[in-house]
């Protein structure tokens, strides 16, 4: 899930100097309208150490009205609070109607840190987890906005932040080193965490923290965008989505980024090819062993699912057959996920993906998925906002359901540059034997590109877990990109069949 | 939770016959109405073996019009089954839009099946439970009715109704012996499965099946209602709650019960009393060792909490200073709840117990409590319907988490006859120096007292958990009711002490 903060988004002194002023009125005034709407903010700060989560609450000390402001630090415990149940502590902090409260630290970190040092099991964990969420739930149902940011570090910036420190003789948390240890366990268990608690009505805003002017300035941005939307729906409202699903919205008038906002779409290297040679090699050896592997799985009696998905002409069709033909066609079948008949409209939209889940032992390969909830029917209209926002947990229980099964799932999106998909679009124009592939629709997709990729960078954002990773597929070399969908296929299943 | 489902409620040959026919002319009508605004509808059919969910069903399938209606019945498994996640039956078989569909045993049977013979831990169980929640949310989000129905049966009900099967040679159930001798254990696991699962958008309904054709009428009843709220709701809708209550609804415009509504009060025995003398001896008895308990509790640091709720000149005034001389003063506090102070009002309605959570060791007692958002709040509509239908499960996990804390929890409820509360209302306007005490808030209170017995009941059905159990007192002997009071304490804390 963290991989959309890890893209290096950074803002210049001059952007930040210019967008800051206008920012901070616009925030003045969204929290004069919440005290006068009596709506209780409550803002969740959590993250990584050394991601400067103290510096972003003074920030906002700076930005906010501080008579309408109180903060509350969760880091030690008092006696009065051992003394009674866990979330005494928090129940008797909440900001009253119409007050912003700054939780730093939250309900989230001693779950966290338990079991990250094996304090607490999977199950318990979980069950803190699930308490957690009914709190926000009841807190949402009673009228609340609340706001959850998570600052993300990737392991080398924390370390290098940590060393700074030190070598400026800066003071810092006393367990910071010890919590720096175990990076890796943290990322796990925090993403569990988010996963757990990423609700329609109370989501997670992942917010990238290695450049301090860009993080301050993502804060103010969800910040405000979050309270706009909670005054628009007025009255002690219950249901739907409040919160904005990225760090980075688009649209805001005030503050707006003046570059458009990068993606983790940006970060996939497009330049990567493979001589035909190479091509060749490795796609014989690949499929020799994806062959073998599926009749292995078959054996274990492990189900497979891939989903494809990507852009118009980026190659799906003609990865899924080298897929294809490497597996017995007994194994395997594909699904090919067109507008929905009548009888599908009829039920849930997961209803029809629930119908084709493949018996133990065989592969299904979807040609695109339950992730055109997200995608198309986001961009094209077609889901509700607080439909297609609650989708992410749903996606993500479902998938997680799938896991538990034993399903090895794979996701790909398949990448390629506008300038490629129009080479491509252009190609099939000019050739008879590939108009049909080519449809208006395509065109206005095109012409949609902005908002697609927005909506790729959430998705990725909130759906791509431990358990059901996504890859981003470099597609604007075909050979390169069915090179790269086959090897994911030998690594996932090799390692699920512990070869 | 089942004691409001012990109460014996009958319906004669004659009052079925007489209200039958109007309840399926307007659930035909209803039917009709939910195919044309193409709402999907699940009726979930569970329960206690021996209750008669197959006559329900086939009740049903005589009362709806069949061409909208499809069963389907959940209690062996097929291979096909077996090789796919545990929801994907589930899922395949939910009714599409317009449509009822009657699942017979459903998704609740095999999670509580697998914890009653230990198969799986109070983890896992959880874990289903919660996955259970959310699939249902997932549905009504969607725009889907939920009608839950759990029929109860008494453990020497069930004894007789499956002796009487064998005399009469009827086929059953081949697991119907082993699930019976386990009744004690499944009655434990059932009420964790509903009081996790009882939420406002999806709540529990427990029928009291004793009696064929009460049973049959509730069914009606509650399903016709649920579709009728349903419908008034309209469009897609997401939150607030939808089905009634209880099983035995008033004020449905046919159909209706021709007696008003029985409830767990009217299965107090308010006729028991005790003499001067064994008041005495017993008031002292049960003083004595309150007291030293009190003490060991506190080097235990063991809290507790007591709750008092009861009709106006209940006497709870009077248990509580009998409780209150007993204990140490430095060991508890009395905190009397009157109308929420400003800065109350600006938080959750939760807040303001959170807030006197007491420290480990000591005593609390609440004169009126939490318990006032579904009593008073309900009955004068200072609380929203939605509002007070979800307080059900808040309170529920507001309590899990102080017992989880260790907390002794008792509820008192103090009931008294109307004619004996008149008689202590003219004894105070009679007594100058009780007339403070009466206000004409207690004559308004006493015109309702229907409405707050319906309140009464829904609260103790929903409410009264293993954890933390209703005592209803018998009041109308003050003697009485101190002594049940006092001793309820004793053995409440010689448990939790292990002496």
């Amino acid at each position: 899930m963290f991989e959309a903060a890890q893209l290096g988004r950074k803002a210049s002194k001059e952007e930040f100097e210019a967008q800051a002023p206008a920012l901070q009125t616009a925030l003045l005034q969204a929290q004069q309208a919440i005290r006068a709407a009596e709506i209780p903010v409550i803002v969740v700060v959590a993250g990584v150490e050394g991601s400067g989560k103290g510096e972003v609450v003074n920030r906002l000390h700076e930005w906010l009205d501080p008579r309408g402001l109180r903060t509350h630090a969760f880091w030690d415990h008092t006696d009065e609070e051992a003394m009674r149940p866990r979330h005494w502590r928090f129940w008797t902090r909440l900001p009253p109607r119409g007050m912003v409260g700054i939780m730093f630290g939250s309900w989230y970190t001693q779950p966290i840190i338990d079991r990250v040092f094996e304090r607490a099991t999977e199950a318990e964990y979980e069950r803190e987890l699930r308490r957690i969420e009914e709190f926000e739930r009841l807190l949402t149902d009673d009228g609340a906005l609340i706001v959850k940011l998570w600052f993300h570090l990737s392991k080398q910036e924390q370390k290098k932040r940590l060393q700074r420190d030190v070598e400026q003789g800066r003071m810092a948390h006393p367990l910071l080193k010890k919590f720096a240890k175990k990076y890796d366990r943290f990322v796990v268990h925090c993403e569990r965490a988010l996963r757990m608690t990423d609700t329609g009505h109370c989501p997670w805003t992942v917010v990238e923290a290695g450049n301090r002017r860009h993080r301050d300035l993502s804060v103010g941005r969800t910040l405000l965008q979050a309270m706009r939307e909670r005054l628009e729906r007025g009255a002690p409202a219950s249901v739907s989505a409040t919160a904005p699903a990225s760090d980075s919205q688009p649209g805001l008038d005030t503050g707006e980024e003046t570059s458009p906002r990068l993606t983790v779409l940006d970060r996939v290297e497009l330049g990567q090819t493979l001589t035909v040679e190479e091509y060749e090699a490795r796609q014989q050896s690949a499929q020799d062993r994806l062959g073998n592997l599926a009749w292995a799985a078959r054996k274990r009696g492990i189900n497979t699912v891939a989903v494809f998905e990507g852009w118009d002409a980026a190659g799906k069709g003609g990865a899924i057959r080298r897929v294809a033909r490497a597996i017995d066609a007994r194994l395997f079948q594909t699904i090919s996920i067109a507008a929905p008949t009548d009888e599908e409209r009829a039920h849930h939209y997961l209803w029809r993906f629930w119908r084709h889940v493949p018996r133990a032992g065989y592969m299904t390969i979807y040609d695109r998925s339950w992730y055109g909830r997200v995608l198309v029917e986001r961009v094209e209209g077609f889901a509700r906002t607080d439909e297609w926002r609650r989708a992410y947990q749903e996606i993500n229980d479902f998938e997680e359901q799938l896991g538990e099964h034993g399903v090895v799932l794979m996701k790909f999106w398949l990448h390629v540059s506008p300038q490629e998909q129009l080479r491509r679009f252009e190609e099939r124009a000019a050739d008879p034997r590939k108009q049909h592939k080519l449809t208006p629709e395509d065109w206005r997709n095109r012409d949609k590109r902005r908002a697609y990729e927005e909506a790729v960078d959430d998705m990725v954002a909130r759906t791509s877990t431990a358990l059901a990773p996504w890859t981003l597929v470099a597609g604007d070399d075909k050979r390169f990109a069915r090179v790269q969908v086959l090897e994911t296929f030998v690594a996932r299943l090799s390692e699920a069949l512990g070869e």
